[in-house]
């Protein structure tokens, strides 16, 4: 019997989770037969399913902004089978949207928080007196558009304003032109190892003086290179942290095995989220 | 000459902010002659003044979200000079305030969008249809009521809906009840040890693998106990960071002075953010 393979990813349409799970589609040749765009990324996790080929994609860091709390969060606590099984980065140049023709009559600017924020010196500049308003996603702003006056512009992606058939009035308006976001295809097994690897990994240490170094010293004496560390609120007890950590390798080589059987003195919970081949980044 | 004395905090009036800044000014007997709101976190941080006795409070971590990106990105970039002096942790119970007596006819609701996220399930359930605006702060929000028609409602604290003259529709209104705010008081100088401190510290490690836990295993190797750990986006090259840490002691110490000498070799970049009386925390 045949797979039917199903992208999901954060939607709708136009978002740069769209953008960026085409690439992913067309660097991995998977045949896809479904889309189904979600409203949030706790929704594109708990749909993964165990059962079949799915391929699911969500935004995982951005270079300004830093890691999304929501992907993260949601990987380590979720009850679904699921694992990272690749990563992609995708620049990100935000748009000025709207039904209108020009920027004269901007009253109202729509986007999610982040992308508001990116924008901050231009909207500032160019629109002090503009009501923001919070939407979902970057493509929901823009979607929202449709059934809104002519007084209103999102801040979205250039897909997104094709999609829907609005003006972009104005192109590229982050503050930082440098702005890059990393995104994660979500499956429910790993893949092989290609020598280039990276691990993604969340622990939680007893609650001991110096357990965290001790688990970080345990990877160290394995020669494991530790490239990301972030704190995450257990949100039992507060000062108590969940931590996710990026190293490079894969759960099959031989040292990164022998870490994680080391670290269980100091750990009261782990969770492998997954092994898959490494970006490297040429940009500088 | 007597100094005067100047409160500079997250606003405007009515925010949580205000509410610990209180808490801290009483605990510390400091005389207050002036207080100062100020919009954004980074407005607070630059008017922190070297020449006088100032002190100003901001929000940094919270139970559920985690670090208050805004606050350690600007501590460690910023140009004045500037020292966490202390912490303070109160309980977040956000209110739904409106012009209007009963919720029947609320159809948009402001707030920050940490506080309305607090609060998802509530207002989901209560307000399926209602539009979200983002707001810079709590009571900002709230403040914005007093032009708006009764269809609108914020989320924000008891003292803001008091400040403002408004009706508490609903009260403790976030999903999760154990919801706390940590917030530090800044100044210009050190406090002296109490034998029950925190150091706050950031630094970039020079680009080489292992770097981060050479770091780390200098800290251990002295016996620093480290309580928290961060990766920021340097901003400079995707996938570089600027580490913030949190560690038990004094700057004074000399186990703490020692090993930050010894990481010199490591880091291309360090800032000690403050050494101060750490809180104890009682609830689990």
């Amino acid at each position: 019997m045949e797979k039917t393979h199903t992208l999901i990813y954060l939607g709708p349409a136009g978002s740069y989770t769209e953008v960026a799970a085409e690439n992913i589609i067309k660097t991995t040749g998977i045949e896809i037969f479904n889309k189904n765009a979600k409203n949030s990324i706790a929704a594109v996790i708990e749909s993964m399913d165990n059962s079949n080929g799915n391929i699911g994609v969500v935004p995982v860091e951005n270079s300004i902004e830093g890691i999304v709390r929501e992907t993260i969060d949601n990987l380590i606590k979720t009850t679904t089978r699921v694992m990272i099984t690749g990563e992609i980065v995708i620049p990100i140049s935000h748009c000025l949207i709207s039904k209108a023709k020009n920027i004269d009559n901007i009253e109202t600017i729509i986007s999610i928080p982040q992308a508001l924020a990116q924008c901050r010196y231009f909207l500032e500049r160019n629109f002090p007196n503009a009501q923001k308003i919070a939407a979902q996603s970057t493509s929901e702003a823009v979607k929202q558009l449709i059934e809104l006056p002519e007084t209103y512009a999102a801040v979205g992606s250039r897909k997104a304003a094709e999609i829907y058939g609005l003006n972009i009035l104005c192109s590229n308006i982050n503050d930082e032109k440098d702005n890059f976001t990393r995104f994660i295809s979500l499956g429910s097994s790993t893949p092989s190892p290609t020598g280039k690897d990276k691990t993604s990994f969340a622990f939680s240490t007893n609650n001991q003086p110096g357990a965290l170094v001790d688990v970080l010293s345990v990877f160290k004496e394995n020669n494991i290179n530790l490239s990301y560390i972030e704190s995450r609120p257990s949100r039992k007890v507060f000062g108590d942290y969940t931590f996710f950590v990026d190293f490079e390798g894969h759960i099959q080589d031989e040292n990164i095995q022998r870490a994680i059987g080391k670290i269980t003195p100091f750990v009261s919970f782990y969770r492998f989220l997954g092994s898959y081949p490494k970006v490297i980044l040429a940009h500088s």
